[in-house]
């Protein structure tokens, strides 16, 4: 996929549109997801606003969308693909107010949407700049375009999680006892970014106990024969499109009530994953998978939703937990991800999934059964 | 330095004194530089809420402090500096609503502060959890605590400095005509982590043209013979202090215009630097730069300000620019890079200096004349 196909230049309609039909005056979106979303900006999060400011509705009661950037970014601005854009951009000076800036540029507002990720220092200051306005979420407003992928999305996912599946695919050979989880997780940030990412967004490497404990990241704790080891990993690609997957693997043979629960939550997986089809709830994939595994005896020791969305962010909507009733949609694009943590060991299989007319794709293809190392 | 010292333990007890004396009953610090500064737990920022509330001053009309952590985190948490604390740390079920749990163990507040960093999706979450209570900064009152390195900081502010210094006496070795900028900022990202960071923070190579604009990333720009090529480089180390050192390198013969405006900046950063010792302010420092550019007829080509703190975060206080009037105390670190960019190239030469008892200490040591390579 090019660039303009990631990023057409009529998302800027879109979200005014979108930004109206949720009773907002405008959005104002600093660097992150949301302005990477709507001009294919990838700014820097900075203590000098950066700051799209989108009026609802185009129509003659509304000024046009501006960017206000620092002097200084300007040039790196109008070279990413904004500058390709109909787009003012509105540089300001180093002893220059830019939240005032913005206010005045708005003029009578009475509800402005704030991108979600927005620090509370931006958030505060346009507190104090537009008084009258009522502040809420544009994530609101954003998340029905943001939610279904388009077919360039899926395309830029669907390379995020072929380079992924090939660190995946080198793992087998680092997994060796007396390695750290550290010196592990090196190795696999250095393929993270050789396989083509641009970042590392989370390596976790979790051996033995640590299998147990889904966040783990990495520690000094040597690798040792007989180990489960979860590793749970993602990066950004230059597409701006995440991958994350995770596989577990075993250091020689596990014991044997681990091997009975992989198995039990294989199948679990497979069978949130089979569940996924348009008009399903999500909350129904989160069931489906944890259906097999709490009728095993397993419940208590699965204490984490099923998946969360992907796109710009690694973690985004829709959820795959207890609650959300909210319908699949062809284009959604969500991790499935269950895992057993029973002590002192424990495994998550983690696959990629679009939800398409009929059913489901998933986007990793690493082995899903049990890689036995050495 | 090790954890502790980086890490101490009567920090939480400082950061309840300070709440109060900023007039605040309590601040709320989601995952970032301030969190990790209070309790050493380097979290990442997600959709679920990690958040530790601190009520100000230790009394008995107070209760204690608490982290609150998605269940999922807790293991994390106690692995990490804080589970050294006396802390409690309350997990919350991916079915709870962690906002109320936050404001219910608050209880009246009129006045919360919150991290300058915490997301928009957080703050408009605890406005209306806590309907009743002024929402500030609580950079205000950790400012006064961050702002003065301890002798433990400044040591990690060196391994730092000394750590980027290896990367940039390799950067020579990588810059050849024919290489795009892309390609050398690919080997720089290599080396900064090898050199020792936990992460790259941001790689700049501009060069030719790119050289004038002073936070280009990389491009696809091929480097030829003639190019000047700026290279701002940084990263955090394990210890989760930074590094950002700028220098600017010649491939052949620079253009002589070039040779004679190289030099007044090398005389103005010089100059900067000699300014900086206590009871001197920020803006002083500023103007010291200003003055030799300026006076060689430069001044419009030097449009940004001089320097900017460092610390846990890459920018932070105290920014070294026109209007502030802080006078500079021990402890102080920051960056001292100012730069001319009349185009079409541009230099600038930036190292992390130290406001000491009695003058300056600066942590980066590269060869601050003009490098021509081949």
């Amino acid at each position: 996929m090019t660039t303009d196909e990631l990023y057409p230049a009529g998302r800027l309609d879109q979200v005014r549109e979108a930004a109206g039909a949720a009773g907002l005056d405008a959005v104002l979106l600093t660097p992150g997801p949301d302005l990477r979303y709507v001009i294919g900006y990838d700014a820097k999060q900075l203590e000098r606003l950066t700051c799209l400011a989108v009026p609802a509705h185009p129509d003659p009661a509304h000024p046009d969308p501006a960017l206000f950037v620092p002097r200084l970014e300007l040039a790196a601005a109008r070279a990413s693909a904004a500058g390709a854009l109909t787009l003012e951009m509105i540089p300001w000076e180093e002893t220059d107010d830019p939240f005032a800036l913005v206010a005045a540029r708005l003029g009578a507002v009475s509800a402005v949407g704030l991108s979600d990720r927005m620090w509370a220092l931006s958030v505060l200051k346009f507190r104090d700049a537009l008084p009258g306005a009522r502040l809420a979420l544009a994530g609101g407003a954003l998340r029905t375009l943001r939610i279904r992928k388009t077919p360039a999305e899926v395309a830029a996912l669907r390379e995020a999680g072929a380079a992924i599946d090939r660190v995946h695919a080198r793992v087998p050979g680092w997994l060796r006892p007396g390695l750290t989880e550290r010196a592990v997780g090196s190795l696999i940030t250095e393929a993270i970014l050789a396989e083509g990412h641009a970042t590392v967004d989370f390596v976790i490497v979790g051996s033995g106990p640590n299998a147990a404990s889904p966040h783990h990241e990495v520690s000094d704790r040597v690798l040792a024969a007989g180990d489960v080891v979860v590793v749970d990993i993602g990066g950004t690609m230059p597409s701006g499109y995440c991958s994350d997957s995770t596989r577990t693997y075993a250091l020689g043979a596990p014991p044997a009530e681990f091997t009975a629960y992989y198995q039990v939550l294989r199948d679990a997986q497979e069978a949130a994953c089979a569940a996924v089809r348009p008009g399903v709830t999500a909350e129904s994939v989160d069931a489906a998978a944890r259906e097999p595994i709490t009728r095993a005896g397993f419940g208590e020791a699965f204490f984490h939703r099923t998946g969360h969305g992907i796109g710009l962010e690694a973690h985004e909507d829709p959820y795959i937990v207890a609650g959300n009733r909210e319908p699949l949609e062809p284009g959604m694009a969500f991790s499935v991800e269950p895992g057993i943590y029973p002590g002192p060991h424990g495994a998550r299989i983690e696959d990629i999934v679009v939800c398409t007319e009929d059913g489901y794709e998933r986007l990793n293809h690493a082995p899903r059964e049990l890689v036995i190392v050495g």
